[in-house]
């Protein structure tokens, strides 16, 4: 009568009293990697329970992939059979993790026993089952330890009294040694492997300023990357840590564009460097107006003097004179009538440029040619890349690319440009992007940076999407900057620097303001170096360099803001300041920050704060230093005053920290 | 230099450009099958999206578990990547869906095209490219279709007027065409063939009376089946549709309880219906005092006339004289003094009870058999079973033990009888529980009963865990009904009736309004059911059984209450004032309840709704129709007053309807 298959089902499983579900994290099923840093926590999470009422005990289960060997972290349960363990990978590259549980027969018997013993009951049938699991316990254990615990087994067998045996059994000795040595006949392991990619800080943690090599001459011809390595104490002054070309290939000229993206140029103008290829060279070629590849890898390395990192941007397209074009006409695109397919978003036309056909026939040469340029580029000293458009090409390629760049180079870091919908940002993300850009140009109203940075810190986004803020780009002035005058671009500075543990500038155009757009309602910059040449004078008066370098000071000095997981908002009772923090794990650091996003008005208004949160006393005052402007002021309570006139400075970065109470006696 | 085998990982995957993720409902990966019902929309979504901006298509598709072939529905894109689809099983058991989507060129061509056009292109090239992808369709195409397509390839190819043909290009026919054979070459299939498990429409929309049948005599003696068949027509009044009733077998001697759970019993005490087995039998046993196996079939019989389902009470555990001791006693747990080990809560003991242990080895014969009492009782008629405290037996046994009878008997309902944490009762809806019960009872603040209904009904839990809502059971006797006198009672009643599809009362005890407890801050009943007979004098005046009857009667007719899904939380402005709405999907019935959860005191506030989401004109007026006193009331706009005053009715169940413009004219 039996279906004997069903039962052979239930052989398997039955022994097993453990559910393991909820990890986290685990994305998609398991599909794509956690991201995390060298040297800092990482935190697993899970929800494990059984039927009944038994103790449990659970261990995470680590180690870097290929290593043949599990480390192990006992768990932690929290509230609602919700457990938690921590590990700190230390090394670049996969780690694996698992989790394992089972029923704790001997903890639940010592949990029962005790409470026996409480009540004033006899016990001396559970002493007997007691001894039984400790013998048990004896059997399954080697070296020293197999001694002492049927030692302790036959003391507890033997005719001595109850009282002293129960204190034995019950006592904290015994317990290590049944937890060190726990039956997991029947424990369950979590059936899958997860696996977690280790990058090293600066993947979490950066400050990137954008610049286009060939404005940075000071007499108007066309800069060099001589002039760059000039620029580079002007940037390290500013605190940034990476400095981000736009492509620095030659340029292609058939329908080359002019001057604010007019469809014919004139002999003068440079074109853009997004239109990469000439005959001079595709996309492991130097633009020879910039230098040589020499005087590149001397740049790289006058950067690095700075602590300076040189990121490059890889654009997978080509301009029609690309050498790419005539050696391989099958990695592209063909029209009816025998023409190259150009780029299009209909009915837009680009003709400067020649998508590639990443599903070509010939798709394998054509994708290990482009993981070429990677790796080329590598061997010039660059390990970091600023991806254009990776959403207009197949999410297989990218995973395939960085996989295969990382495994030979773990330390690279790529960021994706995508600005696009959001799951397909995220997506990217997923598959291996090191860091993404964000839609945070285009959040100014708090209830909007709220609900995204909740999103991007606090849901299932934040183990595989780091997020790098740009306020501007040479593709995005928003209105916002546009109108906002230089309150706006102090707010969104503060913003973009405090709220990511990475950002980014386009400069000079951002430090000293520039804000027209090339007509109204667009958001291309009027004059876009995209474009043409710049001469910026980098020395005005109202350049908000110095404030920028107080800025990246601030976020140096303050590990706290390395950070994006531990961002929490506060409420304020004003809908034009928005207030949150961030703090390092053990609270040794906290930063306050109140931006208001209003640029025209001064605004005001109480912010709530909770302070059990902080570790602080709620019926003690505190101290909050203002990194920004140096002045310190003494709150106590959950609800103080903030008031902020945006002509004089539109934000508080405030270091928070308790006082001893006689410092804040009067003398 | 590439690595062969990472290539040939790509090659598989490349090709597949459309990424299908976020499938719901996807329990715990696809481990568990997801809940429906005969006859009723079953709704799918997933995450659909691509690389680049092509046009996309998508269909799920389904079919009964052992059918070769699927069915297709096209699946209809929502905001932000989110496409969906709906399909309606027609028969009782297991069916399996996945989803399917591909780039579709045709779609993308057209788009572009269409704007081309528009813009005023020239589009001869387009049209060529157009002309290509028809005559590749024809080629891919079966039956009469084939030659249809490729005659309008022809024609398009043909030296006509560029304007004729492309009307014929960018019409709706060959657009129909198209899509009804795309090129699915690279197509995604989501990898895994996820289940679904359809029950009947009394799985989702219940009413449950819960009876002792030994208290249903009228003279004091021990009642009969005979006694029950003879208040059928009160309970068929009242218009429950599921009659539970309590264990129905021989009662155990040993330990027996006495009245109000006192430790020892007196000869004339009738001991817990829980502490099953005597010398007279086990589980497969009828106690004589109640009748014969065969009065247990005719009130099975009987019931069904009135259109009522007997339910019985599962309870896999023994008391110390049940024949399972002696002839099985390797499947309970021994102390080392030799005595069967009894249940226990430490330091509480329940020696009237003996545990099964499920993980004996000779479990499988001990699974068997309890398995045959499920089918015992099948055999007898009973489709429906109260699972007596599920969450202290192995999750595999009743994973196992479900399906194996679901497989022969497919209409059999479980309800689990589990209040403990909410995972393990999350679990136990996933391993096949058809229904639970839930913490309704002790959820009486708006606040409360808000986030427990938003998290039942709006999140994940609500494709697997089907809520059973009791204000009493013999076990909870809750401080709010303790108290609350009359109104609570009936608050609690439409609460119960209109948040759940599913609900049920213990009576007589509820309608007779039962609130003394055995003692101060205990939720057990004084002089309870559990321990000894009662008489109860269903006709009092100050009985509940003709509101119960109507609120079942506004149940029955109105199938907006018959579903969980569609409840909806309205803002009140006043926080002893709870508003919420279900609606059918067409939204030809909308019910609209408030209730005041103070029992004491008359409460007022405002009502805010949303009349854009039922459809109504926020600038007309509607109609409010109260089933429970025939009252109507005309709404105007958003915002409208409601008062309740708990001694007179502490609820409205409103039906909204709009009403012809006339029909608001003073006359």
């Amino acid at each position: 009568m039996p279906d004997m298959k069903a039962v052979k089902v239930v052989l398997d499983h039955a022994p097993q009293r453990v559910v393991i579900e909820g990890v986290r994290p685990e994305i998609d099923g398991g599909r794509y990697p956690a991201k995390a840093t060298v040297g800092e926590k990482f935190r697993v999470e899970a929800n494990i329970f059984a039927d009944g009422h038994d103790v449990l005990s659970a261990v995470l289960l680590y180690r870097r992939a290929g290593e043949p060997l599990w480390s192990e972290i006992v768990m932690t349960p929290l509230v609602n059979d919700r457990w938690r363990a921590e590990f700190t990978p230390a090394q670049l590259g996969c780690y694996q993790y698992t989790i394992k549980a089972w029923v704790d027969d001997f903890a639940t018997w010592r949990r029962d026993t005790a409470k026996k013993v409480e009540a004033g009951l006899d016990v001396s049938v559970e002493l007997l089952a007691g001894v039984k699991l400790v013998e048990e316990a004896s059997h399954r254990t080697g070296g020293s330890d197999a001694d002492y615990i049927e030692s302790l087994a036959k003391y507890l067998a033997g005719n001595f009294e109850a009282k002293d045996k129960l204190r034995v059994a019950l006592g904290d000795e015994l317990n290590r040694l049944m937890a060190k040595h726990p039956d997991m006949r029947s424990a369950t392991t979590y059936p899958k492997q997860l696996s977690v990619n280790v990058d090293r800080k600066r993947a979490e943690y950066s400050a990137w300023y954008e610049m286009f090599p060939r404005s940075t001459s000071t007499s108007g011809r066309h800069g060099t990357f001589k002039d760059c390595e000039a620029r580079l104490p002007y940037i390290a002054a500013m605190g940034f840590d990476v400095l981000y070309l736009p492509p620095v290939h030659p340029i292609g000229q058939t329908k080359r564009k002019g001057r604010n993206n007019a469809t014919s140029a004139t002999s003068s103008d440079p074109g853009s460097p997004w239109a990469i290829g000439s005959g001079e060279g595709g996309h492991k070629s130097i633009d020879p107006r910039l230098g040589t590849l020499e005087d590149f890898r001397h740049l790289v390395a006058k950067a690095k003097e700075h602590s300076i990192e040189v990121a490059l941007d890889i654009a997978l397209q080509c301009s029609p004179d690309h050498p790419y074009v005539k050696q391989h006409p099958e990695w592209f695109r063909w029209r009816p009538n025998g023409t190259v397919q150009f780029a299009e978003n209909p009915p837009k036309k680009y003709e400067d440029i020649y998508p590639l056909n990443f599903e070509t026939d010939d798709w394998q040469s054509l994708w290990d040619e482009l993981k070429s340029i990677f790796m080329f580029w590598i061997e010039q000293g660059v390990s970091i890349f600023r991806v254009d458009n990776p959403h207009t090409k197949p999410f297989a390629f990218w995973e395939w690319l960085i996989r295969e760049v990382k495994q030979v180079y773990p330390d690279t870091i790529f960021l994706a440009e995508a600005f696009t919908r959001p799951r397909i940002m995220y997506q990217l993300a997923k598959l291996g992007f090191t860091q993404s850009y964000t839609y945070f140009a285009w959040r100014n109203a708090k209830w909007e940076l709220t609900e995204y940075f909740t999103e991007l810190t606090k849901t299932d986004v934040a183990d595989y999407f780091r997020p790098n803020l740009w306020p501007n780009t040479p593709d995005i002035l928003t209105e916002y900057l546009q109108t906002g005058g230089r309150p706006a671009f102090m707010a969104k500075l503060v913003l973009a620097a405090t709220l990511g543990a990475s950002y980014g500038i386009y400069g000079p155009a951002f430090e000293l303001q520039e804000s027209q757009p090339r007509e109204p309602r667009s958001e291309e910059y009027l004059n876009s170096e995209k474009y043409e040449l710049r001469n910026w004078d980098i020395d005005r008066r109202d350049s908000l360099s110095h404030f920028i370098a107080r800025v990246n000071r601030i976020r140096r000095e303050n590990s706290a803001l390395h950070n994006n997981r531990s961002l929490q908002f506060h409420p304020v009772d004003n809908e034009n300041l928005i207030c949150y923090s961030k703090n390092t794990d053990d609270f040794s650091d906290i930063v306050l920050v109140a931006v208001n996003v209003n640029p025209g008005y001064t605004q005001s208004g109480w912010v709530d704060l909770n302070l059990r949160e902080f570790g602080l006393d709620s019926e003690q005052p505190y101290q909050l230093h203002d990194l920004l402007t140096d002045a310190r002021y003494t709150w106590q309570g959950a609800r103080n005053y903030v008031e902020l006139d945006p002509h004089v400075s539109p934000a508080h970065i405030f270091r928070l920290q308790s006082i001893a109470t006689n410092d804040v006696r009067t003398p």
